[in-house]
């Protein structure tokens, strides 16, 4: 859609990864297009506190033209993208259009993965995006009213097990999260049933929680959790999800509420680059982040397969951040006549909150936990947010939370009956 | 579900009316249940802001059982209320569930009229909760998003053109903050449109807008809504409303947002009380606010036809939680053995927001515009809206819009695919 001698770049995917190379790339000159099937960028580190009733989803998404305003060579397009074509060097949106490129930044990260099982997903729903987070906080926040008026124990029981499948960073927060809820913030609420004696259950595939990081932050963060009240089962595949509950091969879990945080896959866009992808899906990028073949085109986040001490990078937000700012240096190199760089990745340490004031991170080999973890964790996370106002809200909302026990944002919108929104590729 | 000697009271809808009565009653030495089928009380008087994007559905919403905690003689229960039996004095919920009373406050509201067009709701939505306010700013920031993506302005133009049915406060209001959207909080957004050209039109069937209020203020927020660019059309009746427009008689406005706001029809469950309606559907009810006949059943709200100066208490929330103290009270008189007393209104006058320092109020037959009714509004709103949290975190909002002229809350969320939810009576 832009027509002049500068070059052009398309962004595809205003996730970190995108974001950062768009900032990048608006300041230089250049024609710039930002291309994301939403409207916003969402901050999803937090989405598990959307998902637990703890902040609302303008708390932690910022629109993605608010961000990239006043710069009139930078495009921002809502926009669905169908195809790439990168022998046409051509990207084909919805309602017909299509964009030409001369540099391609693909960043459309990775949507949840059910093992071929399809059908689970209305059963237990991820968390990727705003939609799939109230769809969970309808889902927590109705199970305790439907198990206000329901007097019989063994109907009542389910809808107060919540089972997270899934024992990652997100699984581990929205385990602690739910607990913490059921335990503090509405436990004087109800008139029949004790919210207290609500079960999380976190169901864990694999030998320890936290399988990314080190051995010490697992058992660290397996201790928290267990203090809050989660039971874990580790070494534990689930084999079937039903309506009513889980198995795990012949055992089941009753439950009600059941929440998919296992797998991921990435966006289907890496097959039209006709490269070799990795087992996961991701795409196999060239040291420098483009795609063997095509160094017009590179790929950053979590659509991306970054070597990384014998595995990958890890798909968290500090990795997709410097991914995209690389991948838009090169491209500056590249316009430049320069050689493009190799891609570094700078650890930054993982962290992860499991409740009031009670968190894990890791950093360069130090472990901390407790209070002290809790607080690096909110500085980073406050630090990273994007923009004055949702920076200054949040911590005025996680403020109010942490003195009064109370959850700012217990709605129930939306309905069973409203159909579960479609998950384009970007 | 409550059984004890004490007499037992049930609230149907937790709106304005009947939070008021419940407070009331939940201090005193009766059983209470309060019904409602959402799990929040709504301040729908700022709904408009969350369909504009100004504030979140969490900032203008409260958990029904958050407001009444810690009272073991009131249960708060999240049902639809299927019917109502005045003879056998019960409530049928939905899951076949039912209550009895031995008193009854139905204060169940009143949800848009059609006018025999139910056809025209899924192109026209109201605005009476919180999907529909999401809904509506959903619609509203998608047209300026796919007008930036339109280069023909034949197509363009109808995206860019908002036409809102009906000129009482709901419609001003949200003609002024839709006008006000396009004009500063996202005039700066766009590379391909200018938002500042879209067109706001009002579409009045009576000859001036706020009839209920006296002729200068109409003629004060006339001119206010004329000097922020929206075209107002007095005197002209909606025929027909397609997906691309609205008709009045031969006349056509092409229009992709058409917003109703021109009628309301009370809560079907007036009817089950055997007693006679206006023809509005309101419930005639006695002096005392109770039911001919019943004098253990009591309207409230916008469900109520309640007498007042040649006409009805207009329903607005003053007059509801008027009606549902009074309501409570008499309640209360009846359980000590004594004679009801009448209700008697105070009008506490009435305003409306028209922009950025613009508003109209009127009160005790004082008319005030412009800034000092904008304040005026302002502090009764931020003084009636529900909790702390809430009105610290409204009004940074609302300082902060007013100072960058920005919206907090610009989230395209939910889809054209996720079908409208059913409105249920209670």
């Amino acid at each position: 859609m832009q027509n002049s001698p500068k070059k052009h770049a398309v962004i595809v995917g205003a996730g970190f990864a995108g974001l950062e190379a768009a900032k990048i790339l608006a300041r230089e000159d250049l024609d710039l297009t930002v291309v994301d099937s939403h409207n916003y960028h969402l901050f999803q580190p937090l989405l598990y506190q959307v998902a637990s009733a703890a902040l609302s989803p303008a708390d932690i998404a910022t629109p993605v033209r608010a961000v990239l305003r006043g710069l009139p060579s930078t495009e921002v397009l809502m926009a669905t993208v169908e195809k790439i074509d990168p022998v046409a060097r051509s990207v084909q949106l919805d309602r017909g259009q299509s964009l030409t490129y001369d540099y391609l930044v693909l960043a459309t990260g990775a949507r949840h993965s059910y093992f071929n099982h399809p059908e689970w997903e209305p059963l237990a729903p991820g968390l990727k995006n705003l939609e799939d987070a109230t769809e969970i906080r309808r889902r927590i926040l109705t199970a305790f009213e439907v198990a206000e008026r329901v007097e019989d124990p063994a109907a009542r029981d389910p809808l107060l097990t919540f089972v997270i499948v899934g024992g990652g960073p997100t699984g581990i927060e929205l385990a602690g999260a739910i607990s913490e809820l059921s335990r503090y913030a509405i436990s004087n609420d109800f008139n029949h049933i004790n919210t207290k004696s609500a079960t999380v259950i976190l169901v864990e595939a694999g030998p320890r929680i936290l399988a990314a990081g080190p051995e010490t932050l697992s058992a660290k963060a397996h201790k928290q959790l267990e203090k809050l009240g989660v039971k874990i089962r580790l070494n534990q595949r689930v084999t079937a999800i039903r309506a009513d509950g889980v198995e795990i091969g012949t055992d089941f879990l009753a439950a009600r509420t059941v929440i998919w945080a296992a797998g991921v896959q990435p966006s289907p866009l890496g097959n039209d680059l006709g490269t070799p992808l990795d087992k996961g899906g991701r795409v196999l990028v060239a040291p420098d982040l483009s795609v063997p073949g095509h160094p017009e085109v590179y790929v950053c986040g979590d659509l991306a397969a970054v070597p990384w001490k014998g595995g990958i990078v890890p798909g968290q937000a500090p990795g997709a951040m410097q991914e995209g700012r690389h991948a838009a240096r090169n491209i500056l190199r590249q316009i430049r006549g320069m050689p493009t760089a190799p891609f570094k990745y700078t650890d930054k340490g993982s962290m992860a909150t499991i409740g009031r004031a009670m968190a894990v991170a890791e950093f360069k080999g130090l472990i901390m936990q407790g209070r002290l973890a809790w607080i690096a964790w909110l500085v980073v996370h406050i630090f990273y947010l994007i923009g004055f106002r949702n920076r200054l809200l949040v911590l005025i909302q996680w403020a109010w939370s942490y003195l009064t026990f109370q959850r700012g944002t217990r709605l129930i919108t939306g309905g069973p009956d409203r159909a579960r929104v479609a998950h384009p590729g970007a």
